[in-house]
């Protein structure tokens, strides 16, 4: 039984430092590195492949709105096209050290409100697809697990890793609860890492109105730059190998 | 007997345009193509590069300096790591559109004050050779004939293209005469083309000073922004033709 | 009789070059001037402002969402704060340069999908009146004649210039007919010179439907990028000045 | 007997947070606040505004090079008539929020690269004091100690406030030792407010060579961003008051 963990990573900028990086390292399987749109640069892209390479972590591209002061959190209002050729350029030039590092890249998952966005948009979620098909066949793009762009990208032919997050509540129809609402992240190491077990062995949650509902599940999200976001990741592994469950690069085993 | 003409394209910017980049397509055989940093987006450079393979154009990066309001021609004091890095980012995003459009990449140029600055610091020229090698070992490296970065770069075992200005005189030591300096551009079409044949049937051409000088010549820059531009390439290539000469992409014949 | 004509300026950024500011400012009465966002730049900013102040033409603010490659015209999801910040400091930076050149600022007016998302949402139409107030009380807000956004800013105490737009088609219930819709753009410079006339003598224009509905117009806004532009202008001018309407910065009426 | 402490602040930008600003507030009398460009953004000029007025603390500009990746840290070769346009867009943007929180500007101090190539360059140094003339004769220009700018900012009738750095070593001729060179930077926060209380009080301090040499000075320079910095201006702050020596934001005395 395996299970990859990702995470967000070379969210640095210039003299900015973002994110446990270093430490997050250890306790994860694929790390989704910034292309400079939405955070990173050329310095703290290549400095991230590095650090991922010497610990056996997959690397992938992480795309995002251009949108460097709103961290790519505020929604633009882009075409498909538009979408697609942004892509197209961040995960090129991701790539490009990726390739100089001596690994290929292993996946795709878009950042913030482009990966919101994207979710709900069919001509945006297929541009997005038709990017990556067109890039590398074997790229496997992240998708919130149960999403209409989960279903769009396998009916065409993508790979598609059924993201999950490990510390958020779910409502009964798989959807997210809202951040602003009391009880949408879970805070207890302990609880996290329960949920997590039973989403990988049953592909089940229980959701915040108390049903049990389905949720597959090929790769755990954790966040790497919030307080006890390292000690939460090391929780959640220790958790896994407890369980016998391996936690593995998603292209290990998709 | 071949010689390569090459032009700076895609150097226009969301709504703004810069240069006549269809017309003088049809005229060239060789295109620089702006990466997003001193000039170009990711719709121009896809645009460009289609427009290139229509007319069998072979395709290269132009990346320049982090500065688009001052179109990468102000310098800036970047290490030659932070050169490295921006250059394989630049790169690596407009590899990505070529493969898409079942093109290799043929060559890198690099733009304005880099290209300046990197022609008299060796350090950065390093920087620059190591890139292209660690990106493609194929790549063709443009470089002022007779410039320093075109030693180094040859003695590195790039394969290189030396370059020569269709419209601008040149020193007895073999450098440019100054911009500022009347007589440094040559304006009539008819003379152009004349020392443009020179330079590739002799390897000769006559120094502002008066000196027949050595310039060995594999590709011809031509403008693609100035009034005239177009009807300059035009003549340029008719008088190839006449001579004999075969303009080709400098990846059939390097 | 007075009406202001009102048109985007200084919208070149860099090398590049947009519109024809130079022939305009002879047929216009106020300029908004972009102020680097989504176009224009520090040394663009100051010439335009010269060159309006060389026409005894008004000087305003165009201050845009801040999204360079997109000429501010894809909606962006910003907070009525961040709305508020982004505008001050784009007002600031101009208005610096007004200053300088010994001429109070005229008038705002938002660019692009920022005119258009905040004439419908209520929460940002007031962020940019407390912007405008805290800023300077005189500034006067240019606001689509009949618009929520008009009245918003009229309530608050804010002047408001009513503007129209001379050569666009209305619907009947005074929204501007879609750019995609046959006959949006009235290109006769004859029948949209008549047009703006009898908006200016009765307050009236017949819709796109067919009636004769209220338009009550301060400003018209005149194009100086497109084709026919300068001409358009100037048709305009001549046919106010022939009805007996004296065309003058809305700074002198308001 | 007055000093200034001064000290660089707001260069957090969008997501990224740098510099201890909220802890240094209490100790320094003058902030210099990044204006976006080299850090910065108009959410965090506002909130620095506003944290700075809280403390009683004087609120100045702090312009850079266009260069965010860089932090203004990188040489940009701009002409003079760009750096005084990009001088005045930024003091101007700065300004407007200062105005708005009841505040005048009351010093415009250049950041990184600019500061240095600046100190050297008279035509830049010619610039920048022509820009805030321009912008206002009773704003101060920081400036090295003993530097050309200086002097050629108070022959030009600006007001100056000379600044030396607190915890930097000096050679015998008043420039700053190099920060690659053993012994550059004071970290013993005992001996740096020795060091600061002779300079006020004397206005001698001993170079690296031995001997001492005169400085004069109106403002001490403290960083806010490195590891012991609150509690080093805290230390000099409390040795400045032992000795009876008023720490005032400059303008209160220049």
């Amino acid at each position: 039984m395996n299970v990859d963990i990702n995470c967000d990573m070379g969210e640095s900028f210039g003299i900015y430092r973002l994110g446990f990086d270093e430490e997050m390292m250890s306790h994860i399987t694929s790390a989704n590195i910034a292309c400079g749109f939405h955070a990173g640069d050329p310095i703290v892209m290549e400095r991230t492949i590095e650090l991922a390479k010497n610990h056996g972590v997959g690397v992938g591209a992480h795309p995002g709105f251009p949108d460097l002061v709103g961290f790519g959190r505020r929604s633009m209002e882009l075409t498909p096209q538009e979408v697609r050729n942004d892509l197209i350029y961040q995960v090129g030039a991701l790539a490009a050290f990726a390739r100089i590092q001596g690994l290929p890249l292993q996946h795709v998952k878009p950042h913030g409100q482009l990966y919101n966005v994207a979710a709900k948009d069919e001509p945006l979620t297929r541009a997005i697809c038709e990017a990556i098909l067109s890039l590398e066949k074997n790229l496997i793009l992240v998708a919130l697990s149960g999403s209409k762009m989960a279903e769009i990208a396998s009916k065409r032919g993508l790979k598609v890793a059924r993201e999950a997050f490990a510390d958020r509540a779910y409502h009964r129809d798989g959807s997210l609860v809202s951040r602003k609402r009391e009880g949408s992240v879970i805070h207890d190491p302990q609880k996290v890492a329960e949920r997590v077990i039973r989403m990988v062995q049953e592909g089940k949650i229980q959701s915040i109105e108390g049903d049990l509902i389905d949720l597959e599940v090929d790769s755990i999200c954790v966040h790497g730059d919030t307080p006890g976001a390292v000690q939460l990741a090391q929780t959640i592994r220790r958790h896994l190998e407890e369980a016998g469950i391996t936690a593995l690069p998603m292209g290990k085993f998709l």
